[in-house]
């Protein structure tokens, strides 16, 4: 499998253009064994995830840059685990669900390492092998929290930061940062009920549907790009608290399908919004 | 079937309560077919709805009335169809469906007559031999064109109003007059997306499941109590306009279950939330 | 809009076919607007469906059949909507839903006529301006009775025949005159329940969920290329009328969103099974 | 919590039931928090599920048992974990999820110990601080194989057995030897594709929709009674194994969920169907 590419590419909608790009494959003898591609017409905006076989190297790329005009994102990703650091506070659902998943291969994931602001899930953490790092913010101010938790990100390489119920706000800086980076799993089904307690929230209005939602996280909170979303029903039986339970589920679920779709490399981030090829 | 009735009722939680109903129920040789019980516990209320075979008479409730406390609401609905006026504006997909669903008796309605604000759906109702009443509001004050709406409804006895996508809003006063009595579809997954274009916001926003929402109306706008919610899926390849041409069928079925809900008696009204026997 | 058209194209998968195939377009002056592609791997099968704008012509074809190798399908579809004869029985749900999304241009469809072995929907049918056959089969053979049916198909020039509940079954020989173009809706998650009563057989088995099928009809009973399938849940309450009235609404939409699917030409056909571009 | 109880009754209904029951219930100085019935009418049979609080006794199983008629099943069974048994293959999936949620309480169960016919999932397990009991069956017959694995059972004093993709066939006798007690969670969304390689038979069929299905077993191959069934929507991209990944996340959810059912005596077994309490 390692032989094998995904070729990503944003830029301007013109005529011609899947030719073109076709044509650069071709000229380096690389086959393409499946193919996405979208335009959004608003602004011909056009995207393509291409599946390669073969071996590419820097000149489809050095083709493809002198081909497309001057706006323009192109990528040749490598198949294979995305390297993860997991952020969590006190609750352990995201994290056993990923966890496992890391274990047993379900997720294209390796998980570096765990950081969290309570030392509470170190136990099932190492249980699986993974470094746990607990940097408590009791009597610490944010930036300096954030220091020792970026000290830490820094000794690794990770290319993602998944926030699975990490229960602390995060600076501008950090999150600048690590632009398109975070992703977040939200306990509502945004964009209603932004903010704290939703179920809360939910409770109190009535709803009959409660849901998550997996998003990046940019700087306003909760308004990043949405990656996916799930609900499930409710009733008037519910309380908030039976509410907060079984959006558990739904909240892990949402969560392991959002890494699975970035891990795969079928999230593209334009103007606030996400395109996925699913 | 016309000697099957309902008992509706709705008090004070106590000891010993459900055996006290049950025995005035049976002191009056009636049968329980079917029953649903409901404690909320924060305010200590309690809600039961029973299907009753035998004959039932004002003694019963008398009895009952002597039973629980005073603050009590104690019902005897018989089993037959809610008689309901329509209100529309131009969109046919809700109308048409209930139009059908009266016709072939699929809902226990009697469709009384269809208002509207414009001319548009008068060949799609009569159709179906139902009366429409165009009372245009181009040149009317908001005052004088619900006065004029008003005595049509008053020449009929209607028991519910159902807002079928009518998009005018109702002035305190209307909606006072026909409190817990009207229902109202509204294209959004709420509390996401109140007020105006629904679908715009949610196309902008970027979200992955848009829904529809009928609930009763109360003087907040979109804030009454929650019926029936339902979802779909959307994507990035969806716009605006695509997003509501696929909500319209979410649309029609959650107003055509949350109708079937209340013609059926299921829907219990409290606190702002409802309380639903399905 | 008349100048729009969609390419489809079933061939052998091979190294360049898209820059071919995108080369054959460019060079006619044709630019793709939004393009789906897949390779089917396990019989190394491509499959594309293309939205050109600008006026392709023969030649486009001529050039196409050059290029890809012999064992192939290339089609170019006027973007306008199917014509298509709807046969039914005595139900009337989806035929309804059929007629008013007919009548308000949310389906692609013109429904040329109505065929039925009974003469229940004739009002219903009429009332939308629709011609309605009524062919009764009480003392007709089968065969005699498709041989009327047959004459009034023929009548019109219809491109697709839609079973919206119509309870006999074809022979062979008028499902082979009309392969891949009779799509039928099956009240039962297929292949649960084929045959007859599935909500009989769905009760009788106790399940928590029921569905619909929307297939193409081949000889052996309900086993053709399914199109779309929905699910509903049910529970104890529901006895075997009450799972097939809300299966109603179950069958109704999933024969539209099928019918939505194959009027925009998304629906390919390859041994037995479909390929859907949504 | 420990003295709250659940009275649970099934009996033939008659009128003044309820009332009888209540007036037992009222009589030894119990409160019912939170009630449900049923009455199938096929069979003039009465289901019963009620919370009760203050401290009941023998005494009221036996004015009951005085009340009813001979042919009714009355339990009072107090607000605990339920004693299980997990037993597995060689898939993960559902045993790591259910191991989860026995360590955070989600559920209330207390796994006594894992069964394997294989080793693989030991590690997982004992991380858990649970047993496993690796049992061969490679030269073993069924019924040799079988006995090892009653001794272990008997070991414990378990109330369910859970079958979390247990590949093996169980006899007949050890079917029987616990009746309702054995809960197993089948890939398919059964009826469709009983048997073997559910997901295989699935994807040649074409079906759009997949699924899984908690039941107890009894001794014909997956046709005991229905607990729980979920469904997955899938297309064309997915081949079998696509379809075995996404299915997994289906089946541990339909399990957890059953298992949820069951453990809070929501679940009553009539004529190979399921009443269940919600």
């Amino acid at each position: 499998m390692n032989n094998r590419y995904r070729l990503l590419i944003e830029t301007e909608d013109k005529k011609g253009l899947i030719h073109q790009i076709t044509g650069a494959i071709l000229k380096r003898d690389l086959n393409i064994e499946q193919n996405n591609e979208f335009v959004e017409k608003r602004h011909n905006r056009f995207f393509m995830r291409a599946d390669l076989s073969g071996e590419p190297n820097g000149s489809l790329l050095e083709d493809l840059t002198n081909l497309l005009s001057a706006d323009r994102i192109i990528r040749l990703v490598p198949k294979q685990k995305k390297r993860v650091i997991i952020m969590v506070t006190k609750e352990h659902h995201c994290l056993g669900d990923l966890l496992l998943r890391y274990k047993y291969g379900e997720l294209d994931i390796d998980i570096l390492a765990v950081i969290s602001n309570y030392d509470h899930l170190r136990s099932l953490t190492e249980s699986f092998n993974v470094p746990y790092h607990f940097i408590g913010c009791e009597n610490a101010d944010r930036a300096a929290h954030e220091n020792k938790v970026l000290e830490i990100i820094n000794s690794y390489e990770c290319e993602y930061i998944v926030l699975a119920k990490y229960m602390r706000i995060l600076t501008p800086d950090f999150v600048e940062r690590y632009k398109d980076k975070i992703i977040n799993i939200h306990h509502s089904f945004l964009p209603a009920f932004i903010g704290a307690n939703p179920y809360r929230q939910a409770y109190d209005r009535g709803v009959k549907i409660i849901g998550a939602t997996a998003h990046f996280v940019n700087n306003n909170l909760d308004e990043g790009p949405i990656i996916a979303q799930s609900v499930l029903s409710v009733n008037h039986t519910h309380d908030a608290e039976d509410m907060a339970r079984a959006g558990k589920d739904v909240e892990k679920q949402t969560l392991a399908r959002a890494l699975r779709l970035v891990c795969d490399d079928r999230v593209f981030i334009y103007k606030n919004k996400t395109i996925i090829f699913e």
